[in-house]
């Protein structure tokens, strides 16, 4: 194998690559990137069983071959070089090496047998469809706060992607919840998704999925099947097993009947609430909103440090209600809102409550409340 | 005690005063900030025990008095509060609590009694003088990366400031040294210094004396004793108990005889430091250095991960030389070189190297070879 790529492109693909290897591995084979060179392509491939990604770019390639080498030493490598290089990749196939050169510079890198590498299983999919990156974009990125830690609960450690109905339409819908708070997004369903079946994807997978998702021009290539989901630009595809287990039925949770509406500044509210969960000296502690006539008085009373309060001017026009709050949880879905309103609906102190951005109903938020 | 005060002025005071309080404390006053007010003035004292900072701060004061209060609560109010708002703080006698209000903002603090806050006793100090701030900052900037975090020899956790002789003038010094690598960086006597007793100013110290020093056209008031130093802007005194123990006699450990002269671009070679250390799997992993006619090969073997070697051109006109040094120490003191070029002094492999910025003997640090 021998090839030459310029380093902006190296380092794009090898960077996208070693963010998939795991740091801590007891499969060696697992902290190395496949590179693959053929035509006038270069494939480098990561894994860690979980999830594998494919990153290809252009290069000069003067004989194909494989091998694999360490992502993370590569990864650095490539990053340290001056920009503009031209970087030139060969292994020497007797000592199995692999050697890197650029400009003065000379690297001569262990590697392991490609055919030692794991390559994920090849699969077929039930549901082929195409969607706008901005459009996965918001639905990941506005659920996964949401998404749980808990590995007892493993079945809620990723986001719930699937069909639904909202109004009649037929609906992809992300859905994510700790049991504590649940963010639920709606995007217009694409074409060909509609037998899609329902998969909880894992958080790494969100989480690495989200540098594909970039470029508002760009159309992915989703494909579902019951047990993995792939996502594919024209250079990089993204294979990930989905989580095995059984969304619970979070529809129960979403409160229907909560009609007292309150009506505030998404980014005043963020900031007072802040402000206010200061003097609590764990952030778990409770935020008190107390509510009246178009006044929302937010406090903090802890015995140790002291007390804190804000008045803010909203608009609400229902009953007296006192109703304490996680102070993260609250600064957490506040931050969710882009437009300038967030709009509350409450039923009791006791119950769930609601949360959406203005009266957009495509993306809703539910917070359990806490005693204060 | 009650005064209202300009948000801005009220962060950058509190800032100081939080960053010397230390965030796990047995003694519960520690981690509070005595604030008194009088006259046009509110001053904002905290403490360690070892080093005090006191910051004044103009502010319209309606009743004199004085409290203590959290220093990190008061801190992180007074940051998220809006920029350009106006805080009126009072303690109310009864209840012992400190009333922050700003806006709709309202917070009530919990406070200790100014009595029991500690007071670094004054002293007398052997010698005053003024010093400009870039004078400071190149003295500690330069040498402080060399402190030993050995907490047993701990007569070389800070930076040994001195007055000695360079080039049969008398000179104000800075010295710090862990053994493995020595920076001496000389700056002219300012008038009044010469009578000054050596101190060994803490790592602590220094972080926060830092602070201080970033406007160019400050003139520090600089007050040493044999038992503390203390550094005086027109609103900000910083007092500091100095080590209590000997430092080594540095100067046996500056080569003098060293003849091989090697000279470098100090960048470059930093960056090819970094590049050909990558393969190492620890930082600390020894760079070889190969010196013949006027090329300079670094080199790194790690028999686990592969091998790295790059060529600079230098000037260099001795034997040739194999000498192997830490990535790490070397790293540091290229990049303390300001100028263009780093000039290498190098006796044989097994001795202590010298290095300066270009021809300037101002600043000159040590670094011991490592057998490669």
């Amino acid at each position: 194998m021998k090839f030459s790529i310029e380093r902006g492109t190296l380092l794009k693909a090898v960077a996208q690559a070693q963010s998939v290897v795991e740091r801590r591995n007891t499969i060696p084979i697992l902290a190395n990137v496949l590179i693959e060179a053929d035509g006038n392509t270069v494939q480098f491939r990561a894994t860690d069983l979980d999830i594998e990604v494919v990153d290809k770019a252009a290069a000069m390639v003067e004989k194909a071959g494989a091998t694999t080498v360490s992502a993370v030493t590569l990864h650095e490598i490539v990053r340290k070089l001056p920009d503009g290089a031209l970087v030139t990749l060969s292994d020497d196939g007797v000592a199995g090496r692999l050697n890197v050169e650029a400009g003065r510079s000379h690297f001569n890198l262990a590697t392991l047998p490609k055919e030692d590498f794991p390559v994920m299983a090849s699969s077929e999919y039930a549901s082929n469809f195409s969607a706008p990156a901005p459009m996965l974009r918001r639905l990941f990125d506005k659920s996964k706060f949401a998404i749980s830690t808990e590995e007892t609960r493993y079945y809620l450690n990723g986001v719930y992607l699937h069909v639904s109905t909202s109004d009649g339409g037929k609906v992809l819908r992300a859905v994510a919840t700790d049991g504590h708070r649940l963010a639920r997004i709606d995007a217009d369903l694409p074409q060909g998704a509609d037998g899609m079946p329902g998969v909880i994807v894992p958080r790494k997978t969100v989480g690495e999925l989200r540098k594909l998702l970039d470029d508002d021009e760009m159309q992915i290539a989703v494909s579902v099947s019951e047990t993995k989901i792939r996502f594919a630009t024209p250079n990089i595809t993204l294979t990930s097993k989905v989580i095995d287990g059984t969304f619970p039925d979070y529809t129960r949770v979403i409160p229907q009947g909560n009609t007292r509406k309150l009506e505030v500044d998404a980014s005043e509210f963020a900031a007072a609430v802040d402000r206010v969960a200061t003097v609590s000296s764990e952030r778990s502690r409770a935020v008190k909103m107390s509510l009246d006539e178009d006044r929302l008085v937010l406090s903090v009373n802890a015995p140790d440090s002291g007390a804190a309060e804000e008045e803010l001017a909203v608009a609400y026009g229902d009953e007296r209600l006192e109703i304490g709050f996680n102070a993260k949880y609250l600064l957490e879905i506040a931050s969710q809102v882009d437009r300038e309103n967030a709009v509350f609906l409450f039923n009791s102190a006791g119950d769930p409550t609601l949360m959406r951005e203005g009266n957009d109903t495509s993306a809703v938020y539910v917070v359990m409340p806490m005693r204060v």
